[in-house]
């Protein structure tokens, strides 16, 4: 029952950051391939890069279709249903997105742990399964990542990973310490977000 | 015998791939380092993503040193051969082309059957070794993928790769299933080329 | 001891790095975060890719934290000193640079050799290890990498780790060969730059 929770949990997220890079594609005027393939990169190449990092091989995305055929879905969701994708208010598309990187974030920092990985690089790896797909599509659409430029984001990302482990290592257990974590994200991140927070630069 | 036909075949196709790479190389006025490194990444880059993704490390281009040797063979053939190479009639090139990527899309997805992958992503990495070192090529001179805007080209790549996974689920052996999905690919590939089919596009 | 010291090499070479990417992040007006990743990704980059070609996983990178702690130092070290960094000559900065390539050339050979990768393919092993950071940076930064543009760099790499390997087939043991071949690549790099040594072009 919890781990049918968690998986359809899971797939929520992938479904998410699908349709986000759904439409960043149909916005740079790529056909319906490369609408899938954006949709696929965004949604799970994040995990895909931690898994391969953490000789977790071959990746879950790879080797469980589910993922795929849900990052397919949202890929399609977009590209049939565009009209009613586009009319999401984008506030909600941005707490959505925000739940989506939180779950990454736990996620990838907790298998990170399971793979014997130290907390401190666990903790970077979570924010590696956050922001990894979008990395990897702006790459793809040839431009600077987003995330390397926009508000408090992957800092989020880590600072929920972070959160989780500590938690872990202080004898909560799995749930409740992703629990945590996730809460300690997404709160950052809309708050970030809507106080328009960034971190400093130099002059 | 059949051993030694399919790695001629195979070092055929990365024969192809290389001097594409090459070509681009020296259209966008690199030096001959910049040649080589985009004959191998081009030539080679598709199967070492696969193979990182399935777990066959050391990847096949790294730890057998013909593939290395005949991925610079290509680019230096555009170095020194510049001339000759240029005069290649560009249907040539295209046929050349899609025989190479029917031949990497069939291996691609054979590997990961091997490898234990089920048959939906096999498909898919049968695609991802026909395009793969072409994008990384592109993303190496900071352009957006030609393959993500390009006439059916991944597709074609993913149909024979299907193809040729049905045909082996269905009783048929490795050689004739491949060879099934290498001529899928390659027809759907020329045809599409030859009326400028594209995939749909939103607005 | 010489462990120690080797380590304390090693390290040397992460921080120099790390300080170039930072440099490259600021240069493009990042924030803090984004400074930090680039100082990670061009400090140890090459040397994740090395250690996901070869098998090497998870890659020291990720199961050592000094690596990462390192590559952050140099990163913090712009940040917070800027002008200071601004302050180091050219000069200095290309001797330092020309340093830490050579090390991570001649490591990077070393340890492909220990993993089993034939001579050939370790040797650019180490030329992918010096420069494979600096092309993650500037993919990054959606520029077309400088080493595919730029004066004689990978092929000095390639080059000390080519002598590197070589000394170790002819009976040298491995401190005196990595000498060696780090002296061929520094003198090299140094002698190019200082001479603007670029590789031939077509036309």
């Amino acid at each position: 029952m919890a781990q049918q929770i968690l998986l359809f949990v899971d797939l929520g997220g992938v479904y998410v950051f699908a349709i986000e890079g759904a439409l960043a594609a149909v916005s740079h005027r790529l056909d319906i391939f490369g609408v899938l393939v954006l949709s696929f990169a965004t949604a799970l190449g994040g995990g895909l890069f931690r898994d391969l990092l953490i000789g977790a091989i071959p990746p879950a995305s790879i080797s469980d279709f589910r993922f795929g055929v849900t990052a397919f879905a949202g890929g399609l969701t977009v590209f049939f249903l565009f009209a009613f994708v586009h009319a999401i208010p984008a506030p909600l598309l941005l707490v959505l997105d925000a739940a989506g990187l939180s779950l990454c974030a736990v996620a990838g920092a907790q298998k990170a742990q399971l793979y014997g990985i130290n907390p401190f690089l666990s903790a970077l790896l979570g924010g590696v399964t956050g922001v990894g797909g979008g990395t990897i599509r702006d790459v793809l659409l040839a431009q600077s990542p987003k995330v390397l430029h926009a508000d408090v984001y992957a800092v989020a990302a880590i600072f929920g990973a972070a959160i989780t482990i500590v938690a872990q290592k202080r004898g909560l257990r799995a749930g409740p310490a992703g629990l945590l974590g996730a809460v300690g994200c997404f709160s950052l991140r809309l708050v970030a977000a809507a106080h328009h927070w960034n971190l400093p630069k130099l002059a």
